[in-house]
């Protein structure tokens, strides 16, 4: 079936979702959860041919193991779904709303938006939370994952499916595209009218593409190159720590710091510790001469390891003279994604969240903070980058748009 | 200077912006207004000119009618603009806030999206409102209007510009882009990165273009076929009232209905009277057979006329079985801008608003309700008929963004 063919369907689908209760969207989560657990054998048995294949084309272990499922991950993957079921429906929230001066009653209100479609990697999880997550805010879901976990995604898709139908709800709420080709891509970027909105995930490459080509309206997540700024007035302590956690926590993820800006009047008390963390934790850090006097271990940065997203044991550090230094650092090399500052100065923190231009500007904490669980929204579809409608981690309000509903009692414009 | 020159010098001065108080952005909104005020003949000379040109063009009346300026519309416009000063800054406005579990303060805060790309008509107010709107919300505005407004806009751009030097806020908040061709809107749609968001008003063609060029993100303003739907509960008297004000209130604003649905129970006591007093109205009458059964005036519709904002005094009309089958039209032919019901059935009307997909969704109102005035937002920049970001009237919170700022005490991801 074509993309266009499985889009048209989604969009009936969706007509059905739109008035769906939050009752039978719960009952869908919790029967997709149940029909997980008890075809777990089944899923197993399509992802070893994933892993199969992947192993006979040299993926890596690290992609060999996100793409891996067994009997408890599979059972994550059913917990999160119960849990959704727990959350607040967004839909039909009043997000505004007053009566006008004439008497017109005026309410602005939470909808679905349709049709969403998401391309991402080969991690199966995802095939079962963005079905959740659209399910949950009442969107039709168009799923185009990798070609490595081909076999699994058509067998979740296929439970899912399956349970949808289970509690009267349309099996075409959930759709799985072809991942044989970019052709699916194109088509899906093509489909204006038919998708609502488009949400690329996976490496800066597709996000690049999808923004660049797509008439369907995209809300791009993305690529993170975020700097901790170590402030003249920092607890060095407290700068060490978060420093330290916000680059080696994770190493591969969008909100995993990649530079580091220490402030001159600190570096010499500073530095020695840090790049001594550093070290004893694998990392090695690309600095400048400032950077590298405290330490044989530095390997010299050039421009363009401040420009990049290393998703690896690997950090660039600069010395900056002020904070006016520091802010304009990460206006030319950030991505607007996770910026922090560490400092117990209130008037430096106040300019810094407000003068840096980024989805979440952490005071005193971790980067490794912007992210939906840890924001408690219970649910995350990714975090967007981009300022037009979600910026930062976004959860379910996030994946709906709104109406206005205007009552009257035959109210005419004079 | 190049289109990308210019949103360099936006960026910068956006980022003065970023930081300018509600008092500030306020005194730059009265000084432009004084400065319109005092300026007014320089205006009005440049305005001649336009207008000159525009005869020598054949320009019609109605578009000659937009395009002049004189005393009166100056201080209207100026009036605007302190209008605009006295509402409420939407920069800082806490949108979320909450303590997580681990003593993380999480807010969700509006701020500018930095520089906004506008493309407009022959409407020389719409520079100001723009400019105005943009400056309120913290924004820097590239304006590129019509060239047939060229004169007029370099003049009233260049008052606004001065007024905004002289409280010490940076000029280049507000500039002109050339509108002698088409390049200014290419490069403008290609300045991804310099241009947060883009606006087009205008015809179906510019604005179709814009969503399938732009890389930069676009707020769709648009096409408003949008209809009355008089039900087979509805105060008949309601809804002729209703039908009349939504037609002829005024032809030519993407409000205006442009197609009426009439239950086939109410049809032969409404039809009559309906056809009567929109003849009266002198409004055409394209109809169905069924319509056309009652007067001898109706000329026959065809799919297109369905398919047509008119912007003229012109309507379709047809007769529909039930409900479901005006939700159907509707879903057909609608393009989700104003979509209205006359009914006094409970359920009928919330069967009506929960399914129709639109902006805006009217129960016994006029379609023409469906602006940011008459919904109390005090400034408009237009409506926007596609689903992210905004939908509807789009007033000054529409032209921000948000950022989370999290601020903890040397917080760590465990």
């Amino acid at each position: 079936m074509s993309v266009t063919e499985q889009a048209k369907r989604a969009r009936v689908a969706a007509d059905d979702l739109v008035t769906a209760t939050r009752a039978t969207k719960d009952a869908g989560l919790l029967a997709m959860a149940d029909a997980l657990v008890a075809r777990t054998a089944e899923i197993v048995a399509a992802n070893a041919a994933d892993l199969d294949a992947g192993r006979a084309n040299g993926l890596s272990t690290a992609i060999l193991d996100r793409l891996a499922l067994n009997e408890k991950r599979i059972e994550d993957m059913a917990q999160a779904l119960r849990e959704m079921a727990g959350l607040a429906d967004p839909v039909g929230e009043v997000v505004r709303g007053s009566t006008l001066p004439n008497g017109l009653e005026l309410r602005q209100v939470r909808v679905p938006f349709g049709v969403v479609g998401i391309i991402y990697e080969a991690r199966p999880n995802v095939t079962v939370d963005a079905a959740g997550i659209c399910l949950k805010s009442g969107n039709a879901a168009l799923l185009r994952g990798s070609s490595s976990a081909a076999h699994s995604n058509a067998v979740l898709v296929e439970v899912l499916r399956d349970a949808l139908v289970g509690v009267g709800l349309p099996a075409d709420a959930v759709q799985l595209l072809d991942a044989s080709s970019r052709d699916s891509v194109k088509e899906l970027m093509r489909a204006r009218g038919l998708v609502d909105v488009l949400i690329p995930r996976g490496g800066a490459d597709l996000i690049r593409t999808v923004v660049e080509e797509s008439t369907v309206p995209v809300i791009e997540t993305g690529v993170g190159n975020c700097h901790v700024y170590v402030d003249a007035a920092a607890d060095l302590d407290k700068a060490l720590a978060v420093a330290v956690n916000s680059k080696t926590q994770r190493l591969s993820t969008c909100n995993t710091a990649e530079s580091l800006l220490v402030h001159v009047d600190v570096a010499a008390a500073f530095l020695p510790k840090l790049l001594k963390e550093l070290r004893d934790a694998g990392v090695t850090v690309h600095g400048t001469p400032e950077v590298a006097a405290f330490s044989a271990d530095v390997v010299p940065a050039t421009d363009e390891d401040f420009a990049t997203e290393y998703l690896s044991a690997d950090i660039s550090v600069a010395v900056v003279g002020s904070l006016d230094a520091a802010v304009a650092h990460i206006k030319r090399y950030g991505t607007g994604h996770t910026e922090a500052i560490v400092t117990d100065s209130a008037s430096a923190a106040r300019e810094f969240t407000a003068r840096v231009d980024a989805a979440a500007v952490m005071v005193n904490a971790s980067t490794r903070f912007t992210d939906g669980g840890q924001f408690g929204f219970g649910a995350e579809i990714g975090i967007s980058t981009q300022k037009l409608h979600a910026r930062g981690p976004m959860g379910l309000p996030e994946l709906t748009s709104t109406k206005y509903v205007v009552t009257g009692d035959g109210h005419l414009r004079g």
